[in-house]
């Protein structure tokens, strides 16, 4: 059975890891600018309408396909989570241990919190649009579609990337990573506004300074996240299989 | 010639089969919640406006992206069908035999099934848009329209996933047969639905009570997959690779 | 140098080849069922309305979509060429007999021709829109837009996938084939529609009966995908590896 | 480490290095042809409107795909650079002579340019749209815009395509490289335009004589793409593996 593993200090420290936790902070930064960024130009370009159908498919495209990329460029050196959900869900399956992924998360969050920063001094101070529940949709609905979302991205982690057995899937797991977000942002966008991601969540919160449901896509998808590597650690991957080292894929 | 392969009880009750059933529920169920949630998103904030292209493009990307990674997600596990249509079209073509083709059937109805009461729930009671033939269009029409475009679905399984001489089309199977969906949702969409899939159209009918063209979205897609399997089993694949076990990818 | 390869009859006939031809029949069908497809769903949600930004997306990506999984479910029966233009090209460029390409024709020819009268069945018959040069575009314009954009299919159709160099290329070869008239119709649909297959256009026109431009989908085309051909072969081929068979993946 | 390679002649004027020249004018040429056409083709159908959400998502998905065919078919030939920001920042980390680079350049730049001059043609004169900031948008800003988003685009090159450690993503890295442009098309856009390109900007700056902000997209990425090859140049990639040719796919 696959469990908890606990850090061990001189792996968390390896220049191999310091190599990990860069990388991951580059491909948050980079999947969040994209991101953050095309709903700043839908605001911009529609002086700040309400979200239509052509606007939530731009802002999925974008975060499909910048996830993809920003998972890619870091899958050899840090498995590219760019999430703390991901790596939660990972190191509950024993696939990074609890003290490296501290310092992922850490990467993952301030990757985030300097891409807002940087949209902030290139918009010209633009507001920075951050998650928060659509109007008439309550607490527990908001926590329950992330959750359900969040498990649809992290079960694909698993199935395509972490599982030894993934083989040719291996190829595409990126593409399939950044794709099941997109599609979850088509439905859940205009009701939880379809994070996944608390680290996508916590920088424009910092950037604007406005916190009020930011807790929501620290719940969900770390419940969510964490579900999906429980069940597809203990129901579908082979015990015997199980790596404990941070490079997954 | 590849034919009927009739069921084997100790293979339809293995652990493997248990673990493929699971996969089938959860991939399904992932599947119709993006879809049938893109749906909903887009009757919220349209105001449940008519169909516009914009809309139709929201749609049928939520679909192509959602059915490529719940096919990726199911591929090493139960092969990744996700649609009794596909199980079927297999089971003609002698790919999966009859008995565990039930059970993929019942896992594949409930998933969906679950998937649209979760999203009652989360969406706070909004309706689960049901898939029925537009004003205008003959029952002969939509039953027509489904057989070709599931052809074209089943037919792409068997190509990309299904034929030992797929070679490195495999890698990139998921992907063909998200995206044949997707293609076929565009010029479907206003006719007949483009279900192509009998459990994303049947979980929607339950959680709405509305089994009115229910039947539609059994006969076509039953008729096009299985054609579908007939040819391609028979004609293109050679009978002496065709596998008799439920892991055809 | 790879030259004109002369047609051999027992290679032409073979069981091999009529499969092939049977694979380009049905690629071509389901690529123009859902390609025209799409055309026809946008003149019905909009009423006929002139084409604007979304339909043209839905459109492109329609055709992206359907034609990467047309080439993909016939590139190990028949190459996947889909298309007289490709058809054309690798004739030129010594990838297939001539005899050969000429039954390629006629299985293209009559996919198109009975995706569209499928069409026109399904809709109940509503009008089969026709490939045509938009007001203010010349003859001449229209020709050479056409011959660019298939210059620039089928020099993909070599580099991705019949040049023996392409190594793992050849794994996203279909989708890179797909994506690139997706491309070129966004360009130049507004222009001279994008067709860059004469099959594509030559079914609407029977099904219609109207082939008053039709000329400019044979003549662009042809030219612009022969161009491609005797480059591509000549100067980035290796003629030592040029092989003469048709499957050419 | 990885330094700056000095040109040999014998190398940049080989015939396998013609054979590069050509093919990155080539690719280059059809990229924008598609791109650049893309935008004069929602100009024609919108009447010159301002850029909506629609439009934005035409023309980031006609780059992304068009990019995507051009570093695929150029991959096996000359890299596939398609852009001097990443024959530049593939200079910088080693792997391209400076001298064959400075061809590379020349090549991309006249492929531009044809492809502006072919698309006034065809289109009977329409105005070639050129990069240039938007309303609101200060040279600071506009600029450190291009070198975030052209950091992310050669970051990208590095990692799934110059990187001896690549594996598996080498297949996707086309994907990925277009992919990761359309991102940001759909974030900076509205902004600085999106270009990350000298030769997609330098092209209409010539056909429309309009050198107004070209600048902007020569200093933007050149920065960000020299910064990207320093980072993971001398970072993430093992120093022990830096090869010297230019054929790094």
């Amino acid at each position: 059975m696959a469990g908890i593993a606990f850090g061990r200090f001189d792996d968390s420290f390896s220049l191999g890891s310091l190599k990990a936790y860069l990388a991951e902070f580059i491909s948050t930064l980079l999947f969040v600018f994209a991101g953050v960024g095309s709903a700043i130009a839908y605001n911009k370009i529609t002086a700040d309408a309400a979200l239509d159908p052509e606007g939530l498919v731009a802002i999925a495209i974008c975060h499909a396909f910048a996830l993809f990329v920003a998972v890619a460029i870091g899958a050899n050196i840090s498995g590219g989570h760019v999430n703390p959900a991901v790596t939660f869900g990972l190191a509950l399956g024993g696939q990074i241990t609890i003290l490296t992924g501290i310092f992922y998360w850490i990467a993952q969050l301030l990757g985030s919190i300097a891409a807002c920063f940087l949209l902030k001094a290139v918009t010209g101070g633009l507001a920075i649009p951050v998650h928060g529940l659509a109007a008439g949709v309550g607490s527990v609905q908001g926590v329950v579609m992330e959750i359900i979302i969040t498990f649809a991205l992290v079960y694909t982690v698993y199935a395509t990337a972490a599982d030894p057995k993934k083989g040719s899937l291996g190829t595409i797991a990126p593409i399939a990573i950044g794709f099941i977000v997109g599609a979850n942002i088509l439905a859940a966008g205009p009701f939880s506004g379809g994070s996944m991601n608390p680290a996508r969540s916590f920088g424009p919160a910092v950037a604007s300074g406005d916190y009020h449901d930011n807790w929501i896509y620290w719940v969900g998808p770390l419940f969510g996240g964490g579900l999906a590597g429980l069940i597809y650690g203990n129901v579908f991957m082979h015990s015997e299989h199980a790596p404990l080292s941070s490079d997954h894929f």
